[in-house]
């Protein structure tokens, strides 16, 4: 056997193992009653260190030389090329080094829980203190193997092909007409009709049978996959077998079927990897970032446009069993685009979102970097928000402490909200000048051209590409803010 | 380090691959979607695989081995007979061979499917014989290892201490009194007042509620466990994350409740386990038989009690919203003790049950010793069915087609069920013994007592004794079929 096919055979192996990781921390979140977490957490650990200890194989290494030799197709070298990107991440740090991290951020994420609740963000602070000066550590470790700067390693995990620079590049582009751009909708939105709010309360089985009806509609197959509830909503499982979870409020219906749409746009990707390549690295998601395009896809740019609400209006009324002017798509509309200064980034509209994602960027490339200290992370916070976001938190509780992000040492994470954000929008308008009359087309819940068109152009393709061949491929250009900008003022100022 | 700490740490890990297979197994019953099963059996087979490495590994040898000159106390000596036995069982028989079985029993379960269907035993045959014919191999492997007889080596794996002499002991003793037994009950029956049958539908949200009560009620903390619905009822999960399922039939709301009973006592094993010994060998059920007789003692000897029927009638009333004469403790206790010779075991009352085991034992062991020919097996299934239960199929769907259990290559298995049976019994009366008016604690659903002293008395010693001494310490006798027909004479003939 040659020693590609040695390398596709391992990294099969490693990929069942992340599945079965994948399906219990779905079980953990969504059916596992309290009494189990103990043995859950370590049957957790033991499937990451045989994942780990597969991965880090010596004869990975060598199987990885010796294949550069051998005569590969496009696929299976773009197959390689994430082989040898993954090895990297988990060999390049010492197994010690990634032990100490785990348990230093696990206890970090605990303390955070509780003194989050009391505001007490000294309490963490030694804790977080720890947990950043170890990352900067495997920062530095992986920085070395990949040959880039440290926040740029840590970027490549979720990001790869995306510099700090390039981000600098965007992300001040972004914060240099953001802050006047929220100004300007807010001023607009004060001059225009205010919502009415929707009544509830909402039965939980209504909204359930709502949220099916919306998946079914986008193309999901409730063959290959599940909606359950879960505190926080998100995409699990495996590609055959995708574990959507979202979270009712039975006096807001809007936010958890705004939940689904998101995570429904997560789960098409997913459906839609290449078949011949499942649990192959080259059959996997492309990045985060793009990840998070196909989601803001089907919630922001399709989920919040009016024609969408022109379509879904009637089944909201139908299936919750409500008339009258708060149901018409026009305020529908008008609640699902409503823009605030707030100061929780989950809260945020799309508008204001980018500004969070920013403040928390800056703030975390500079911890990694020893330009902040932890104990100046509030100042900086309120000093950015005002900046971005234009309000400043009272206390640390709706401030720096906010997020699990940091708590739980995920550094490098952040941006790729926004980016995803973009790069939604320049998939969007590229739908757009293909289809002509995208609206129209929803309006009528007509969505198969658009999904097909994304699995064609981007679910199908996995890691065969890098992001920017992928976005350029599927609309003509390489990332590109101008498209999000665009979006943002046909949607919020012109109309 | 010792060789013995070692082996502990080693078995922790297999314990904890088991873990995860149990948890798989039990979503891939209750959850997934039928696009997930292709995926979760590769999963699967993963697992086992890692599992059956780690416990065929040479080095578990050499600490077993070690260890033997160790100075143990008792749990740890009898830890290293169990890891001892499993190893055995794993190791004697060639990886080859245990795949080839793998391979050819899948196929003889996917052919049965379809051909139990279309009433085809000739579609089947050759297939089961090939899964006889590997089976004898693994048998005859085994049998050397252990130095016992071929079928004697295949019952070890389930329950260990129990010969095949001495169950034609205890077998041909009930199959003596039994037939005469059936007859006498059947006629009996037919003198009294006969039941009134439970007019439905029955909602399933309101059998759902009613089961959990009844759990709740018998002690099972819900922190610890769910109960969900499956196609066949089961008892799956980890000792502190009891995974239950039943089956709600909409006409008939005692199939489902007794199906929840039945589970609900292996789970209040499971939960009881002695939690110092998690994780290891001893700290695991002591045997199938033990194991059923603690869902039959919750089912049969508790739950078909007259005193039980006392206690639940009115919460039938209240939580289905029914009365009448129906729903009278009587008639619910005439309805759960109804006899009637029937063709297929797993709808058999208690009193003809072991008629159908005692079959599936001879047959079983026929076959295993080469006695018995696949091509022979329907007449043979007749013959017996008409001896021991005193009815014949008209097909062999409904005869020797029943069962999946030789179709997928499980042999040794079924005398448990009867052993469980009487083990039940005997404990039930040890109970009466000791508590005195147990009939009088039931009727008012004081049931703490009883499940602590199983806690006590089974549970919590996991594997430290072998069955008979587990036996004999609780109720002052080893494994007595005396007892079981005590039982038997006194509920269906006595009252």
């Amino acid at each position: 056997m040659d020693a590609y096919q040695r390398l596709e055979d391992h990294f099969e192996e490693l990929s069942r193992l992340g599945e079965v990781i994948s399906v219990l921390r779905w079980d953990d979140a969504v059916m596992m009653p309290p009494g189990g977490a103990e043995a859950r957490a370590e049957q957790l650990a033991l499937l990451k260190r045989m994942h780990h200890e597969r991965l880090v194989d010596p004869r990975v290494a060598d199987w990885l030389d010796a294949a550069a030799d051998e005569e590969l197709d496009g696929w299976q070298q773009a197959n390689l090329r994430e082989m040898r990107r993954r090895r990297i991440h988990a060999a390049s740090v010492p197994a010690e080094l990634v032990e100490r991290f785990s348990r230093v951020s696990s206890k970090c994420e605990s303390v955070w829980r509780t003194a989050r609740s009391d505001d007490d963000f000294e309490r963490v602070t030694p804790h977080l203190r720890r947990v950043v000066k170890l990352k900067r550590q495997i920062a530095a470790a992986k920085a070395e193997a990949l040959g880039v700067e440290p926040y740029h390693a840590l970027l490549d995990l979720f990001e790869p092909g995306m510099s700090p620079e390039r981000i600098d590049e965007i992300f001040d582009e972004v914060a240099r007409f953001l802050p006047e751009l929220i100004e300007e909708v807010l001023q607009n939105q004060a001059r225009q009709q205010q919502p009415k709010p929707l009544d509830g309360p909402f039965r939980v089985e209504r909204q359930q049978k709502l949220a099916r009806r919306m998946m079914e509609e986008l193309g999901f197959d409730f063959d290959y996959g599940r909606l359950d509830t879960s505190h926080h909503p998100f995409c699990g499982g495996v590609p055959d077998d995708v574990r959507l979870t979202t979270h009712y409020d039975e006096d807001d219906v809007l936010r958890g079927q705004m939940a689904v749409l998101h995570e429904t746009g997560h789960a098409l990707y997913n459906l839609g990897l290449p078949s011949q390549w499942r649990n192959q690295p080259v059959g996997m998601p492309r990045s985060a970032g793009v990840h998070e395009s196909q989601s803001l896809f089907v919630e922001m740019q399709l989920g919040r446009s009016r024609a969408f609400s022109r379509w879904s209006a009637p089944l909201y009324q139908e299936i919750l069993d409500k008339s009258g002017d708060a149901w018409s798509a026009d305020n529908l509309y008008r609640l699902k685009t409503r823009v605030r200064r707030s100061l929780i980034r989950v809260d945020a509209d799309e508008v204001t979102y980018p500004a969070h994602v920013i403040l928390r960027y800056r703030l975390e490339r500079a911890m990694i970097e020893d330009r902040l200290q932890i104990e100046e992370l509030p100042a900086a916070w309120a000093e950015g928000m005002e900046e971005l976001v234009g309000i400043v938190p009272d206390d640390d509780r709706d401030g720096c402490m906010q997020d699990i992000h940091w708590m739980s040492g995920l550094f490098g994470y952040f941006p790729t909200y926004t980016l995803g954000a973009m790069m939604a929008a320049q998939l969007f308008e590229a739908a757009r000048e293909k289809f002509g009359e995208v609206d129209e087309m929803v309006e009528v819940g007509e969505f198969a051209p658009l999904i097909d068109w994304l699995g064609e152009t981007i679910h199908s393709k996995g890691c065969r590409l890098q992001t920017d061949e992928l976005l350029e491929e599927a609309t003509g250009s390489v990332l590109d803010p101008e498209y999000f900008r665009r979006h943002l003022k046909r949607r919020y100022l012109d109309a």
